[in-house]
């Protein structure tokens, strides 16, 4: 890496440890922040730090916010008797596209993982139980990832909940819409037709 | 984008702005950073700052540098009776890494192309010129690019630099090493062809 002037192999340097960035994608990227207008190139620097100093999890869903409080939580039109828990922050984006649910949200950050070593406790399944403390929860919906380690998770946040005599769900698995039957794996045939409903 | 707390629009809307870089992959970025340790994601940030503020470009040859001189027109051992041609730092980089040519670089940052209204006096013709005053110099390689704007910046160059007795070469043209040559495009076995030598 001797090749560059020490500041730019430094941010090659940087750029490769992001993912997905090899060291062709770093320095075709220092080098266009280099041509970049001074301004421009340090906006996205302190975008990086203003980041990382201000965002934390929201106080009562976990949700990454730059508020005490995230904006769905602090929303007052946001039905507060469903509680959608979902693995990771980008899953409350990907719920909100859908602009059909309008509960809260709570982050588990993580899934039960026993062979990476995570287990209940190093996900925030604590805090979802302490919410449901209060009378307001009708409906607790598990989005969690639908994989091995996301179900397991739902299975266990279940057991913890149904003693407590709340509505507890789980998002439907079936064939992806705009997909192709071909190419759907077995597993996911056989819960779609498990799934099936009257029409 | 309303979706994301707004420092982390801010960061992915300035991820977007890097070539090859989408929505997704600056979404992926922005998360993949605050889950990163704060001394990390800041090293980026910083070398950003760092590279934009230090790097300007190398007196003699126009290479990148974070010194008056570049590296290379700073080092003794270089053989400074050749200087190789190139449009871009990359290339010199390029070039560096065959471990082959031990003389001296200089950068045009460009090359003539009329259709996006470069000329001549847009790129550092000038200052390659100013160089070759002082009879030190051999051997003018040219290594612009092998497409329409590199030849046509090289048959300029070369144009210049013969009234003054200096040697002018251009980088061969043929089938690259390692290639097929089925895939080779005709005009450059046209070139593998005229450029043929004896074995």
């Amino acid at each position: 890496m001797n090749y560059y002037a020490a500041p730019i192999a430094k941010l090659i340097e940087a750029f490769t440890k992001l993912p997905g960035i090899g060291s062709k994608t770093a320095q075709r990227l220092a080098f266009y922040l280099l041509d970049m207008p001074q301004n421009e190139a340090e906006e996205l620097a302190y975008a990086i730090i203003n980041a990382k100093r201000n965002v934390r999890y929201c106080e009562v869903c976990s949700n990454i916010t730059d508020n005490d409080r995230c904006n769905i939580c602090s929303d007052p039109k946001r039905d507060n008797s469903v509680i959608c828990v979902v693995e990771d922050p980008r899953d409350v984006v990907a719920m909100e596209k859908t602009r059909e649910y309008k509960g809260l949200y709570h982050v588990l950050h993580g899934a039960i993982s026993p062979m990476d070593g995570i287990g209940p406790d190093d996900i925030r399944i604590k805090e979802l139980l302490a919410r449901l403390g209060d009378d307001n929860v009708k409906e607790v919906i598990l989005a969690t990832n639908p994989n091995i380690e996301g179900e397991a998770t739902a299975m266990y946040i279940s057991k913890l909940i149904k003693p407590l005599g709340i509505k507890t769900t789980r998002i439907a698995h079936g064939v992806p819409v705009g997909g192709d039957l071909e190419y759907a794996d077995e597993v996911t045939l056989m819960k779609a037709l498990e799934g099936r409903r009257e029409i």
